[in-house]
C-alpha cells in the first residue's frame, strides 16, 4: 500500500496496517507515515487510535508493531485460520509420517497463500513462510489451485506473465495448459525445481461443499531423493481427510 | 466491543473488526451493526470498503467473514505469530517427544492468548484455542505469566476475583501467592484439575531480552496418568531451546 494517498479514514487506517509486511515488522513514526501515504501528523494520531485499541503496539523503543489484538481477530478468518484448525491435525499427522515439510494454501485472486506450514527440521529449505504469497504457476500448492480455479483466472496469470524463479519454473503457457489439465486428470500436482531447484513438490486439494477447492497441501522435498509417485498418494490421503473434516465442520 | 457507540470513525471501523469473535466469525449485516453500536447504514458502509480492501469478506449468504488480508496483517505481530514461528519446531519436538497436547501462550494484561496450540489426538481434550484467551490464575501458563509479571498485575487479577472453572482451581489469594513463589524457585508451574477435572498442565517460561518473561510453553496431559515432575525438565528444556532461539531471533 505504500505511496498512496487514501482519503477516507477507513482507507487512512487500512493504509497504515497494510504498511507493514514481513520485512518491516517494526516502524518508526516516519517510515508508518511515508509507507502508509499519510502526513506524519496524521500517521501519528491515528495510530495513537490504533494503539489504544491494541491493532498496534508501541516498543519501548518507540516504533510500532502489529497487536496482539489484530491478529486475535485475523485469527477469526475462515480461509485461514478456521481451516488450519481443521487441517492441522492430518498436517501433523504428514509431518510425523515423512519429517519432510508440509503446506497448506489457499488462492487469493492470481497468488498463492500460504495458510500453515511445518518445516522438516532436516528436510529441504523453502522459501515460503505463514502469510506469505507466492505465484500460483510455481508452487505444486498453486498448480493445484490454479487447476481448479476459473478460466479467468488462469487467463490473468498467463497475462501478468510467467515469471521464472528456477531451472524448471513453467513459463510457456501451453506446457502450464498441459500441466493443468494432468493434475485435474491425477488428482495431485508434481512440481519439481520451480521455486528452487533443489526442491519438488507434490500437492493435493481439499475440497469443500459442492465439489468446490478450498485450499491445497503439499510435502516439499529434496529434488535429489524424490519419490513423487510414491508421495503423491500420502499427500492425496491426507488432503481427502481434511477435506471430509471440513465437511464436518460446517465451513464454506 | 458490542453495544459501544465509538464516535471516530477509526473507532467504527475497528467496532466492526471487534463485532467478530470465536462465537460470531460470521455475522449478517445487522448482527453486524448491533454487535459494533453502529447505526445499519454506517455499518454498512464501512463493512463495503471493509471488504473492498480485503479485511473483511462477504459469503455468497451475504454474510461477513474476517478477510484473508487482515489475517496476513495479524500474522506480522510479534508477540504472537512471530514468536510462533521461532517456537513451532520446538513444539513440534515436544508434540513427538510426548504425543500429548503443545500449547504456547503469552500474557495480555490479566488473561493469557493462547498463540499456538497442537492437540494430541488421543490426549485429554482441552478447552483453548488459537486467539482464545483464558484466566491466568486457572492454567499453567497463565501461573508461570503471573508470577514473572509485575506486582500490580497480580493484585488486579486477585482483585477481579478468581473465578473456580474446576474442582482444584486456586480461588485463593494466599495459596496463589504461596504458587507463584514455587513456580518462580522451580522454574516451572503444576497445575492439576485447574481448567477441566481431569487434566493437568505443566508449564516452563520462555525468556527474551534482559531476563523477561515474553511468553510460556505447557504440556496438558490426563491427570489420571499423570508424572509431572518427570514431565517438567521436558517442558522446561523446550522452553530452553525456544528462550535461546528468540534471543537470536531479533525479537524483543
Amino acid at each position: 500500500m505504500s505511496g498512496a494517498a487514501p482519503a477516507s479514514v477507513t482507507g487512512k487506517v487500512l493504509a497504515l496496517l497494510g504498511a507493514f509486511d514481513a520485512a518491516h515488522r517494526e516502524l518508526t513514526l516516519s517510515e508508518l507515515a511515508r509507507r502508509s501515504g499519510l502526513h506524519l501528523s496524521t500517521a501519528q494520531r491515528r495510530a495513537a487510535e490504533l494503539v489504544a485499541a491494541g491493532a498496534l503496539e508501541r516498543g519501548d523503543d518507540g516504533r510500532y508493531r502489529v497487536g496482539l489484538w489484530l491478529w486475535e481477530v485475523g485469527s477469526l478468518a475462515p480461509r485461514s485460520s478456521s481451516l488450519r484448525e481443521v487441517a492441522l491435525p492430518y498436517l501433523e499427522d504428514l509431518y510425523v509420517v515423512t519429517r519432510e515439510n508440509v503446506q497448506l494454501a489457499v488462492r487469493d485472486g492470481t497468488e498463492v497463500v500460504f495458510v500453515e506450514r511445518i518445516a522438516g527440521r532436516s528436510a529441504v529449505p523453502v522459501l515460503t513462510r505463514v502469510g506469505g504469497r507466492f505465484a500460483l504457476h510455481a508452487t505444486g500448492v498453486g498448480l493445484v489451485l490454479l487447476a481448479h480455479a476459473p478460466t479467468e483466472v488462469l487467463d490473468e496469470v498467463v497475462a501478468s506473465g510467467l515469471t521464472r524463479y528456477a531451472d524448471r519454473t513453467i513459463t510457456d503457457p501451453e506446457q502450464l495448459r498441459r500441466v493443468l489439465a494432468t493434475v485435474r486428470r491425477d488428482g495431485y500436482a508434481v512440481s519439481p525445481g520451480a521455486v528452487t531447484d533443489d526442491a519438488v513438490s507434490v500437492a493435493a486439494p481439499v475440497v469443500g461443499h459442492e465439489g468446490r477447492v478450498v485450499a491445497a497441501i503439499s510435502l516439499v522435498v529434496s529434488l535429489a531423493d524424490a519419490r513423487p509417485t510414491a508421495l503423491a498418494p500420502v499427500v492425496q490421503t491426507a488432503a481427502r481427510a481434511i477435506s471430509r473434516a471440513y465437511a464436518g465442520s460446517g465451513l464454506h
